[in-house]
């Protein structure tokens, strides 16, 4: 009997460096996320917006100009609504946004961007476009074209698939 | 002079709206990341590992069987040290993890996994697999192989481009 290279067990490559050379979709999706926020943040904080950290995307990221329940941005975000509610307190405190009540429903209210608001949407939403064309440009556009769309579906489905 | 449509501004489609359309990158990743984090520590909470949190994946996703270094596993979670380090804590206290010295430098510690870590490693890994392998199935076998081809360059370049 000889003994080959196969008889070995399978640890030649690590855990860690088989999820370096090909990492999973939630491993893509937090470096992807995460440093896409530092970035973002970064860029805004030069902008005029020092205060504002990553989670306050959750609300920023989705808020309409006319102003949003905080139901609808529970959903849209994935965050449970008492974390927007502390995220609201905390953007109202720093003068980025104003609880209204909402004109279709007096005892409901609406989360409003005020000015301040408005000029850090704008200019997130402009950096945001900055660094996707910047990818587009380097992967070429077709072939971020499509990866959009399949990680459109991938999250919806993935979504979808939830536990509730 | 006549007034034409294109003269109206441009918020005939809420930025809400457009954003549920067309997600950015931030959005997609986070959508993604979060609803993945929900399905995955669920299922592991039911095959014997209910006292994991999301959180807890800094550490799990990227543990070696053999044990890492806590600098390793800041790199690759784009986690900072310290925050790695009280998970390790909290880890420690579950009865996932021990700290042990390391042989290859001995005023170094090495992270390294009970069997109840090695058990939950091997366990989120083929979970992780199963919801890979059925969104390859849902958007084709091929689509999803370019999807993630696409995907680690984008994620390569971002954490690359991410201020320091």
């Amino acid at each position: 009997m000889t003994v080959s290279f196969s008889d070995q067990p399978e640890a030649a490559v690590r855990r860690s460096e088989h999820k370096r050379d090909d990492p999973d979709l939630g491993i893509l999706s937090s470096r992807t996320l995460f440093s896409l926020q530092r970035e973002l943040f970064s860029a805004i904080a030069e902008e005029g917006h020092p205060a504002l950290r990553p989670r306050h995307g959750a609300v920023l990221a989705y808020l309409d100009e006319e102003g949003s329940r905080a139901t609808d941005l529970a959903a849209q975000s994935g965050q449970h609504k008492q974390v927007i509610g502390s995220l609201v307190d905390e953007l109202v405190e720093l003068g980025y946004v104003e609880r209204r009540p909402d004109p279709a429903d007096r005892r409901a209210k609406l989360i409003v961007p005020t000015a301040k608001g408005l000029d850090e949407m704008a200019k997130s939403d402009a950096a945001m476009a900055r660094i996707e064309a910047r990818h587009a440009a380097a992967v070429g556009e077709e072939a971020y074209a499509e990866f959009k769309r399949v990680f459109r579906l991938v999250a919806r489905r993935q979504s979808a698939a939830e536990p509730q």
